[in-house]
């Protein structure tokens, strides 16, 4: 989900100890067409549905309603938009009304408004560990604590809930339910029943971020947790970049109508609103079932991509590597020998041209020194295998 | 500057006494076609360049940059749109280098994260008295104080500045020199040398906020504040709201890069960066000559409204109304007698289906209880006629 720019600030962060002409070395390298990178989480460009969108482009500014397009337009996002979104929410299993729907710019800009509404310095969120480290930097933005509930392969414990609200008094849960990132783990089906049964007894606020949903590759849709939320207490956002394309920055948040009243109060200071046009040309593209079709020509390829990483590192990484098979998503995660320190990696790596997130990024609290998360979206299956040999020949490297 | 949606927020926090659905009867009655507004900041819609948006859109779509206008892009703005700004300010007679740009979703995100960066609880901005309300709104957002700088008919007065610093020492002064935002008035030329000689002896942050300098009808442009800075304490925002279309969510920040780099962080944290489709629009539409033809387009046609404005206020209202003429810009400013409270207005006016901004709405520290803001940009010469008319018809009834 990350481009070059927040990657390399990520790493400012990290690397303020080096020369600021070092962090813009890094920051180059990335956008090289040699350099081979695992590190983003940006989706195929070759694969956009550029047609699709110029069409829609056109019909929005040909139509009777080019004018407004161009316009200032309501901070609560175009109306049509929002009824689509109430729609697809209610596809998704967990309907809502259009009135419970905010646009916003990108799903970081909703990470960002839940920040801005909910928390205070101090304030604790609950996350999975590792857990989304662009949500990492949006609520420490507003410097929240961050405290893991503990998880196994079928996503977070619910039962370890009460205790940890009872000593933390947390201002949310965030949880990315579908293929999370980095883990690529999905929350299991009894698992949301239960969570959210246990969030409305504890009155806890949940924050479901849900941007992988449509690039399932194996195994069944499951409901957002969302749909056993009947007390109010579930935020769900999503967003237009993965199933159209990120540069329109478009994305939504669907929370309870009296919470939503103060997210819109917040992203109108924050922006006014998002562009007029490219919410517009979001939904005539969406109108069409085109859409669809680019959805299932994504999946297919992404499919590729996936067991074309998957096979190279059973082929190229040492026995003693191990990685996650998720079930839909953009990323593998994997687990290095305990020896390894995959922050110390990455400067090598970037000499052999190819680029991975270092694990301890995803982890709010510290720890992760040995794991790596790896992108298979962004690049064709024999970029992929050229990129994990040159990683390989990297690990091999250390090891002797 | 403002749509229907922020005023409605305004008056949902000035009304909250109020039960929610007058504020949305409010919200309502804006939209509908036979209440004429003078309330926002609204460019006239017809006159957007549709054609010129489209032809440039399609540029962009049908062009071998295509998949880059969807993906991801660097938070700092797409490059060639960062270089046409930095020619532009030194069109502008302030010269910066593109490393010096951070492309914004509006002039509303360059205030936001201005406040995000620069602003704690408590802390003071210094502003003109009034100033524009969404700015203050932005910054009220941070909790921040206002404190009013003196002003006369050339703009705020420097000399009152060090006092002010050395007794609220605050972050920053803001300020919006040409066709200032209510009031109209512009800042001189020598006050402007004087207020940056001012600032560099204080050692005091200047946010030049210049949104209307296209706009001009009469005289000639003065250049930026920013033009005499050489000490790196002047952060200048504009906007292609006004001189393209507001529903691109498109405008600018230019600063020293150190500074920049910070407001690069805070962006990223916000929204990772602005649509990059309507960058690529903004920057294939710019690089045609039409622009300028457009803005001839646009000046002519509301030169023409201001004059029906002004004509129809010498006409319609008792002869203790005054009001400005100022250079340029979109809004007229009414000083009501002394006895008038133009908040208590706004409900019978509505009633009368014409709206208008509220004076005190303007002054942070409050006051202002009888002036109004009226805007000419978004109503032909005949509905301002008309709209003047039924505002007159209440001012005088009004005064029986």
């Amino acid at each position: 989900m990350l481009g070059g720019g927040i990657l390399a600030a990520r790493y400012a962060h990290r690397l303020e100890h080096l020369r600021p002409s070092t962090i813009r070395e890094i920051l180059k390298v990335t956008t090289q067409p040699d350099v081979i990178s695992f590190a983003g989480g940006l989706p195929a460009p070759e694969l956009f549905p550029v047609e699709g969108v110029l069409a829609a482009a056109e019909r929005v500014l040909r139509g009777g309603g080019a004018c407004q397009a161009l316009q200032y337009g309501e901070t609560e996002g175009y109306l049509p938009l929002r009824e689509w979104v109430a729609g697809e929410m209610a596809r998704r299993g967990a309907p809502c009304s259009s009135d419970e729907v905010l646009i916003t710019s990108g799903s970081q800009q909703a990470l960002d408004l839940l920040g801005r509404v909910f928390l205070d310095p101090g304030d604790v969120v609950l996350t999975e560990n590792p857990t989304y480290l662009a949500a990492i930097q949006a609520f420490q933005a507003y410097e929240a604590r961050f405290v893991p509930v503990p998880t196994d392969a079928d996503g977070i414990i619910p039962s370890a809930l009460p205790e940890l609200v009872a000593r933390h008094r947390p201002k949310f849960l965030y949880i990315i339910p579908n293929f999370q990132n980095p883990t690529g783990v999905t929350l299991s089906g009894p698992r949301r029943s239960e969570l959210m049964r246990t969030a409305v007894e504890l009155g806890l606020l949940v924050v479901e971020d849900d941007p992988y949903r449509q690039l399932r590759y194996t195994g069944e849709h499951l409901p957002p947790v969302k749909a056993w939320d009947g007390d109010g207490l579930l935020l769900y956002t999503s967003t237009f970049s993965k199933t159209i394309a990120p540069g329109l920055r478009l994305g939504w948040l669907a929370a309870p109508a009296p919470i939503l009243a103060r997210l819109v109060v917040a992203k109108q200071a924050a922006d006014l609103h998002s562009s007029s046009l490219d919410q517009r040309i979001a939904f005539e593209y969406l109108s069409t079932g085109e859409n669809e079709r680019h959805l299932e020509r994504t999946r297919a390829a992404y499919r590729q991509r996936y067991a074309a990483m998957d096979q190279a590192l059973r082929q190229h990484l040492p026995a003693d590597y191990r990685w996650t098979r998720p079930e839909g998503g953009m990323f593998l995660w994997v687990t290095c020998p305990d020896w390894v320190d995959t922050a110390q990696l990455l400067a090598p790596a970037l000499e052999r041209k190819v680029l991975f997130v270092p694990g301890r990024d995803f982890f709010p609290d510290g720890g992760g020194h040995n794991f790596m998360r790896l992108n298979f979206s962004n690049s064709t299956p024999e970029r992929i295998n050229e990129g994990v040999m040159r990683l390989a020949g990297l690990l091999l490297e250390q090891r002797a």
